[in-house]
């Protein structure tokens, strides 16, 4: 049974702020191992890496066969069915074009004293991207990771993927190929990362780490965060639907499931002003059970983690929403868009009953790699932003040095710093004299 | 005496590699130590910030005298100088002028289906601000942190700044007072981001912390990162200035200077396409370290990390500069323009001999919290987009359901991931029933 709550009811604010703080996942501690495989790898390089991944993968590799070959990558992408091709390139192409809009702009302009000020955007050299192995692996977060790296134009781009027992899976080397990825490692867990920050002979070391991975992966990404850019650290899922009586149960409950079969700390949530509607819907969660493929994963997510909230208006709703956080919205009601427009930490939000969030996750362009975890309220989804770096310019003319160095000088000595003040007097005297 | 290179030199680029990995920070392991903290404020709140800062700080402090009161922070702030004070509300609104630009803009768009697309930014609803106390207590960095947050829209910023033994910086508490700042706490060290990520009974959680730190502030912003957004784990501070032989060597000598007196751990490098010249500049720094009020820190500085690099051209130097990722670049030599336009990795760059990076620390405008050790490769100074979040948007109609629903069905089928598929085919049904 999911949890049911109703905004009415004399105890509902302590129930709310449980099921916001209800601890979804065991964060075993693996810090320890971590930090060890980290300096195993800078240590010994390839050989750390070939030795972990004997250990973990059962795979064993020498420095040439890390990396997928052409032919190895040209016969696995062979084997992919047309239809998944297509779907695949479709897909490449939305997200492509929907990524190719956030290319920040450079700025530059005068100030008051015919100074040059702005900034100049450039794009991280090289980055790694991680794709987990076995059920995880994901076709469609290689699309998410790489085309926003390959839109903010990194120059090489490189893919860590354990590949346990030698298990490829063939449409990820393809996602990899459409979307700009020079090298495919069979390398995983944290000795991929550590490989990526630090490098070995064989891996070259990149700037900036990106994508899922377990809970070696998320400890390891956290150690060399600083020596690397990366960029978040993935929770367990979560989605919330907002809905009134005007839908289809059957449409909700599906998409609530779709969130609750990724993994069974995944959370689906459910907001609605109709307290029937919000029955009718467990109810078709229950039914989709019996049958569901994952229904050992999604089960469980949605019986443990899974709530019903009914609210007296979704003026409520959008109140709770905020307070969730949530990583996937939808809203599906009246006034939808006026809602979706007011809403103000979210991941993603899809709008009206033909949006299921299963659209975003592959093809609607937008990303699909969201903060998690209520990390909405300070984070952003990944995006090509992730990819590009701000370098700030300034140049002063005399006038300009004239006009405002001295204030610059009064602050440095305020704070003790006499160089700092020096640097701008030296200058500020010689400009006097002339 | 600081390194002497000559990329011409047969072991040059040996040299130049150890001159990029030189170790210039001790990094104690305060992380045991640092995790205690937190367990310590999350357990007990009020009472172990109270009792920590009078450990360390050797302050005690109640829960109604954590904050300054409005009456304390007015007194304080009327002992400001006039003169300080206009420097200051100068730098105040020339670095707002500058970064009122960085507010992104929202976006929507039709697809070809004419389905919505499109994202919207909102600000973080809370940020808090640690300042650090003592000698590094900069009230520019007050501004350089707060008003960013200002622009991007942030409700409630506060600021925790350590007071030991009570000595409190009026410059900071007007500084906070000029960027929006509510409430400025007297606490300190990793207590204070313990405070300020999970919240006590008086500190109430923000949802993002920025500023610098010592090694405890440093790990405990680790730590909390993903409960709560950080900025950048700041390392020692570093300057590369780009010279020909046509500028002042006393110029460039306090330039260097600039930087080395922050801190015995900050990096000072020169490049010069003349070797007289870089040799005269390093005498005009033993000139000047003469009677450098703190020669003690940035004599050891530059001794220890500063470097003269000879090349053989700027186009050299670009190169070499890129690989140094600076934190902070200065520019000065003939087609100084033309150069900044193509550096690929830094900070900030300061462009021709009128603009000393100190112009760049107090009232360019331009934010002085910049990417450190290289850090440049992969991230960017604080902005304004460090206190925003993207929300992403979608919202299909049904031809577009139609038109691009499959291939999320097969895509989601591949994956495994059946309640994806069915999300999208239980509407398709429908659809195509009408």
């Amino acid at each position: 049974m999911p949890i049911f709550l109703n905004s009415a009811d004399a105890d509902f604010d302590t129930k709310f702020a449980q099921l916001l703080t209800m601890k979804r996942e065991d964060s075993p501690d693996v810090d320890a191992v971590v930090a060890d495989i980290i300096a195993d790898v800078r240590a010994r390089g390839d050989a750390a890496v070939i030795e972990l991944t004997s250990k973990f993968d059962r795979l064993d590799l020498t420095p040439e066969t890390m990396a997928f070959s052409r032919k190895e990558m040209d016969d696995a992408i062979a084997t992919v069915p047309a239809d998944q091709r297509a779907a695949l390139e479709l897909a490449a192409d939305r997200i492509r074009a929907y990524h190719d809009r956030q290319l920040p702009q450079d700025a530059t302009w005068d100030g008051p004293h015919g100074e040059m000020l702005g900034w100049r955007w450039t794009p991280v050299e090289a980055a790694g991207l991680y794709v987990p192995g076995g059920l995880a692996s994901y076709p469609s977060s290689v699309l998410m990771n790489a085309i926003p790296a390959q839109v903010a134009g990194v120059e090489r781009l490189v893919i860590c993927a354990p590949t346990p027992d030698g298990t490829t899976n063939p449409l990820v080397l393809l996602a990899a190929r459409l979307s700009g990825v020079e090298t495919v490692y069979r390398v995983g867990g944290a000795q991929a990362i550590a490989a990526l920050a630090y490098g070995t002979d064989t891996i070259a070391p990149v700037d900036k780490i990106t994508g899922p991975g377990n809970a070696f992966v998320a400890a390891a990404k956290r150690r060399v965060f600083g020596r690397v850019g990366i960029d978040m650290i993935a929770g367990p899922s979560e989605i919330l639907v907002i809905a009134d009586k005007n839908n289809d149960p059957d449409w909700v409950a599906v998409d609530l499931l779709s969130q609750a079969e990724h993994d069974e700390s995944a959370q689906s949530l459910l907001i609605t002003d109709d307290a029937a509607f919000g029955a009718a819907v467990a109810d078709a969660v229950e039914a989709r059970l019996q049958t569901l493929e994952r229904r050992d994963i999604a089960g469980p997510s949605w019986r443990d983690f899974g709530a019903v909230i009914v609210v007296k208006d979704m003026e409520e709703a959008l109140v709770l929403s905020d307070r969730i956080a949530p990583e996937h919205l939808e809203i599906a009601c009246e006034n939808a868009d006026d809602l979706a427009a007011r809403v103000r930490h979210a991941g993603a939000i899809f709008i009206g009953a033909y949006t299921p969030e299963a659209i975003g996750d592959y093809i609607g362009g937008p990303n699909h790699v969201l903060p998690t975890a209520r990390s909405a309220r300070f984070s952003s989804g990944l995006s090509v932003m992730d990819f590009v770096k701000r370098t700030t310019m300034a140049r002063m003319t005399p006038d300009a040095l004239k006009a405002i160095g001295p204030a610059a000088e009064t602050l440095a000595k305020a704070e003790g710093l006499e160089a700092h003040g020096l640097s701008v007097r030296a200058r500020l005297d010689r400009l006097n004299d002339v």
